[in-house]
C-alpha cells in the first residue's frame, strides 16, 4: 500500500466517521497542521502515531504501516495548482514573492526561510468586515554560510 | 516609463542612498510589505504615496507617475521559481498546500483565503535555537456564495 | 468513489434516463449552471441535493456520498483547452482578457471580479442572424483592501 | 511601429491627458469593450476610427497606422494568466468549463460559442453585499456543419 | 463505456472483419472523413448512424451508446504531434501558419476560416513524379462581427 | 539583417505602397502561397525573385539580401498558437489530426504526405450560405521505405 | 491488445528464451534495426514477418495481430529523452544540429533528409582507444519543391 | 562579444566572401563539421584556428577573440525543433530511440555512446532513385563503470 | 514484471524484514550508492547480485529477473523534482551549475565530469554545529576530442 | 548595472588579463567555488571583496558596486540545462536522485542537505585510467523539526 492509498484509506474513514482533523491531531498528539500532512502523506509518523490515528479512524494494519514510511514529498498534481483555495497561495507568491524576499533580506541578510525546520498553522481571527483566515508560516532563518 | 523600469530606478536610488524598506514605509505612510510590494510594481499607489518615495528617494517625475499605474501583477520569472528564498514557499505549497486546504475548510466550510483583500508581514521572532522568520497570510475568508 | 468517478455515474444515468440538466437542477433546486457544476464534482452538494439528484437519476448510496465531498477544484484536463466549445473561452481570454481587465479597473478601480462570490448562466438569445449563446459571468467586486 | 507599441503610445497618452476610455469610446464610435481592444492591438481599425482616436489622444501618424494594420491576436503573456484580475477568468474556465460544454450542447445541439462572431461587455450591477462585475460574454451559436 | 473505449472497439472490429474506412462510411451513409471521425470519437453519431456502423461491424450495445455521446474533443496526445504522419501537419503549420493568416486576410479580410461549419477530405491525386497526398480543408468563413 | 528584420521591412513597404500579396507574386514569377511565405522569411529566394521583390516594395540591398538566405523555418511564437486565423488550423489537427492519418494509411498504406515536396493554396469558394476558405494542401506521398 | 504491450511480450519472450535482436532479424529477414522498431511498435510488419517473430520468439496469435497493426509512432516518454544512452543522441541535436543542416544545405541546397525513407544501422568500430559506436542515419534528400 | 555575435559575424561574412564551408575547414584544417560547429559557437577553437578563419573570412579581432573563448553549449532554440531540416533527426529519436538503444546494449553491453569522444559527418551518397543524406554519428562506447 | 515493480517488491521487503541498504549492499558485495540504485531499477544487476539481494529480502523469481534487465534509465517523476531532499541537489545546480562548468574547464580543459564512468558516495561527516551530508560525485574526466 | 552584467564584464576582463578563478579567489581571500558563483552574480560579495576582485580584474565602480548586490539567484537558462557539461550533474539527479535521498534517510533520518549552509568544490584525483572530476557537495544535515 503506498501512502497514497493510505490518504485515501484515511478521508474514507475521516467521512464516515465524521471525526474532525482537530480531534484526528489531538489523538494523536501532534498540532492539527502536521498531522493533516503526515495523514495525507507528506511526513512519516511514528508507530505510536499511526497506531493512534489508526485506533481513531479504524484503519487496517496496511494503512497503519504505510503512514510510517518515509514519504518523496510533492502534493500538487500540477505546477500551477488549479483548486481556487491552493491558487491562492500561489498568488500570493506572483504578487508578493519578492517582497517576502526583500523583507527577510533586510530584516536577516542573506539567507532563507526553512521549509524543513518549519511549523505552520491555520487561524480564523473574527473580524465584523468578515472573519480572516490567518496562515502563519514559521521557520528558522538559515543564512548562505559557506 | 514601465513599472518594471520605476522598480529598477527604486531599487538603485535606495542603494545609493541606503535607506531602508522601512524606512521607506515610513515615509510613504503604508506598511512595509505593501510599501515594497508597491514600489516594485505590484500596487498601484496613490498620488501623495509616490511622491512621498520619489521626494526621500530623489526619483524623477516619470518614475513617480509609473509608480501610480495601474499594474499587471505577476513577479515570478519562471512557473516555479528558482530563487532559493522564493523557492521555499513554493516548497511549502508542494508539501503543506493540501493540508492548508483541509484546514480552511474544516473551520470555515467551502472557500478561500482571499488573495485580494488580504495583507502579510515579515517578522523576525527570537529563538535561542536559531530565530525565526514568520510570515502571516491573512486574508478575507470567502465562502462559496451562487 | 471519487468524485469523478460520481460525475461518471451521473452521466451514465442521465443519459440511461433521458433526462436533462434542467429537469436535474429542478429536482436539486438549484440553477442550472450550479448543479452542473456539482454533479460534474466542482461543488460540494448538501445531503439534502445529493439524495434529490440521487433519486431522479437512481444513484446508489457511495455516489450520493460522493457528491457530497469538498472538492478539489480543477476540471482542465490540459493547461490550454483543446475541446472547441470550451476553448473558445480560452480564445476570448487571449483576445480580451486585458479588455475586461481594463475596463473593470476603470469602472471599479484597482480589484478583481471575484470567481467565488460568483454564478454564472447560459442562455439562448433568439437572433434572425442566427441565435447567439449568452454567457453571463457573474461576481463580486473585491477591491484590493490592506 | 508595431501595434504593441502603439498600444503603449495609447495608454500613455491616456494616462497623460486623464481621459477614459467610454471617452475614447464615444469618440470613435464603438463600444467601450470593441474599442479597448482595438487600441490594445486585438482589432484593426478603420482609417475614420484611428483618426478619431489619435485626435482625441494627440497621437503620431505612425501610432495613427499602426492601429489600422492587422493584428496578429494573442494577448496573453504566458499560457496561464498571472495577473489576479484575468487569472480569475481562468478560474471560471478551469471550475466552470465543462459545465459551460453541457449547458450549451444540452441548449443547442452539439456546436459552439462563436469568439470571432461575439462581442462583450463589462457592467457594474448595484448590489447592497457588494457591487458586482458582471461579465457578458454573446456569441453566435455555430453548429458543427459537415 | 467511454468514447476512447468505443473507438478501440471500433480499431479492432475493423481490423478484424477487414473492412475498410470507405465501406463504413458507405454503411453509415456519410463521407469518409466525417465518419473516421466519429467513429474515433472526435463527433457524435446519431442513432441510426451508430446502429448501422454497430450492424456492420458487429459492435456491442454499450459501443454502439458510447458512439452517439456528445464527444470532448481533442485527440492529440502530445501538444506537438509525435506520429509523423500527423506531425508533418503541425509542420505546415510551423512553416506556412502566417501565410495561411495573409491570405485569408487578403481575400476575405479580417476572420477567420471555421474549424465548425467545416469539411475536409483526404484524396491521392496521381502524379508521375510520385502520387500526391491532397488534404482539403472547407470550412466557411467568419468576419470579425462585433 | 535577419530574415524576420526583412520580413518587417516587407510589411511595411506593402502597407505604405498598398500593393497586395496577389502583385507581389506576380512580381516575383511564383504562386501567392509560396511568395508570401519567401517573404516572411521561410523560404530563400533566388536573387532574380528577391530583386523582382526588392523593385516592387522599394527595398534595401540588405533587405534583398537577407531575402536570399537559408531560413532556419518555424514561423509560430508559442506551441500552441494564439491568433484565432491561425489556431483554427491546430484545432483541425486536433480534432481530424488521427482522422487524416487513417484516411492516408487506407488509401497509400504506411507513409506520409511530405511537408517539403509540397504546395499550399488559399480560395474562396462562393456559397449562398457564406463563402468558403479552401485550403488545400498538397504533397507527395512518400512511402516508408527501408 | 496494443502494440505497446506486444512491445512486452516481445521484450519478455526474448528475455525468457535468451534470443538475441540480430537472431529474430535473421528469422524475420530484415536488417536488425528495422525488425527490432518494429517489434518495439514503431513500424507495422507483414503477415509473414509477424509470423516468423511470433514462431521464433513463441508468442500468441493476439501479440502476431497487433505486430502488424499500423502504428502510431512516437517512443520516447518526455519530449527531452531522461535515459543517458538515449539523451545523448539528443545532445548531438543540442550540439550539432545547425551544423548538420548546415552541412546538407551546402552540399544538396535547400532541403531535407528524410526520416521516412530512412535506414540506420549501429555498428561496433574496434579502435585501440576504446571501441566506437558508429550510428548511420541515412535518408533520401527531398529538397524543397512547390 | 559573444560567441552567438560572432557567429553572426561569421555567417555574413561567409555570405558576403560567398566561400564555402568545406574551404574554411581546410583553411582551419579540421574537418568540416568540427569547424562548423566551432564557427557557430559550440567548440572553442585555438588561437591559429581562429587566426585561419579570421584571416579567410576578414574577420575583426573581437569576432576572433570570441571564437576561442570556452562555450556554453546548446543550439536549439527550442526544446523540439522547428526547423523541418533540424526536426527530422529528432524525429528519427522519437522513432528509433530505443531501438539505437537495444542495438548498443545487445553488441556493448550497459553503456552509451559518448557525444563528447565523438565526430560525425555529413555526406552524399548518389543513389539513382535519389541521392542521400548519411550521417555518420561515430562515438566512443563507455560502459557504466562504478 | 517491470523494474519498477521490482522497486516496488524490494522496499516492501525491506520495510517488512527491517534491514538497511547497507546489509542489503554488503550482501550483494557492491557499494551501497550502486546497490540502491540497482535495486530502484537503475542499473541491472547480474544474476548473482540479484539472487543475493533476493536471498536477503525473500524476493520471488520474478523479482528477480526483473532485477537483472536493462533499464531504461530516469527517476524523476517530474522535470523539477518536487521532494524537498532531491530538490536541494537541483538548487545547488541552479545556483553552482555554471561555476562547476568554469571549474572543470580551469582545471580540465574543455570536457565534462562523465555520468556513466561514475561513482557516488553519501556519507556524515560530524560537525559540533550539526552534522554535514557530504556527496561525492566522481566521475572520469572527458576531453572533447574529434 | 545588473549583476548579469557585472558577470560578462568579470568574464572579459578575466579573458583580457588572462587571469584564473584561482587567482582571483587567492586575490578575493575566499574559495575558488565561492568566488566564481559570487561573481557569476549567485552570491552578494563585501565591500573588501568587490574591491579586491575590482582591483585585480580592473574593473569599474558599477561593476563593484553590482557584485555587492544581493542576488536573485537561479544561473540555468533552461529548465533542464542543455551544455552537456553541466547537464552531467542533471543526469546524476535523473539517475541517483532517489538513492541519495535513501541514503541521507537511512544516515541521518527524515530530513535534507541545506543548499545553503553548503559548499562545494572541484578537484582533479590523478586516475592512470584517466583522470577524475571529483565534486564534493557538503551541506549541513537539517532534519525535518516542526
Amino acid at each position: 500500500m503506498t501512502k497514497k492509498e493510505a490518504a485515501e484509506a484515511v478521508r474514507a474513514a475521516k467521512a464516515r466517521l465524521g471525526v474532525t482533523w482537530d480531534q484526528i491531531a489531538e489523538a494523536v498528539g501532534r498540532p492539527p497542521a502536521w498531522t493533516v500532512s503526515a495523514l495525507l502523506g507528506e511526513h512519516p509518523m511514528s508507530a505510536a502515531q499511526a497506531e493512534a490515528a489508526a485506533s481513531l479512524l479504524d484503519l487496517k494494519d496496511d494503512v497503519q504501516q504505510a503512514l510510517r514510511l518515509q514519504p518523496t514529498r510533492g502534493a500538487l498534481e500540477t505546477v500551477v495548482p488549479a483548486d481556487p483555495t491552493i491558487y491562492r497561495f500561489y498568488e500570493v507568491l506572483q504578487v508578493y514573492g519578492p517582497t517576502i524576499k526583500e523583507l527577510i533580506h533586510e530584516e536577516f541578510g542573506d539567507g532563507i526561510m526553512s521549509a524543513v525546520n518549519f511549523r505552520l498553522d491555520v487561524k480564523r481571527v473574527p473580524d465584523p468586515a468578515g472573519d480572516r483566515v490567518v496562515v502563519t508560516l514559521d521557520g528558522k532563518f538559515l543564512p548562505y554560510q559557506w
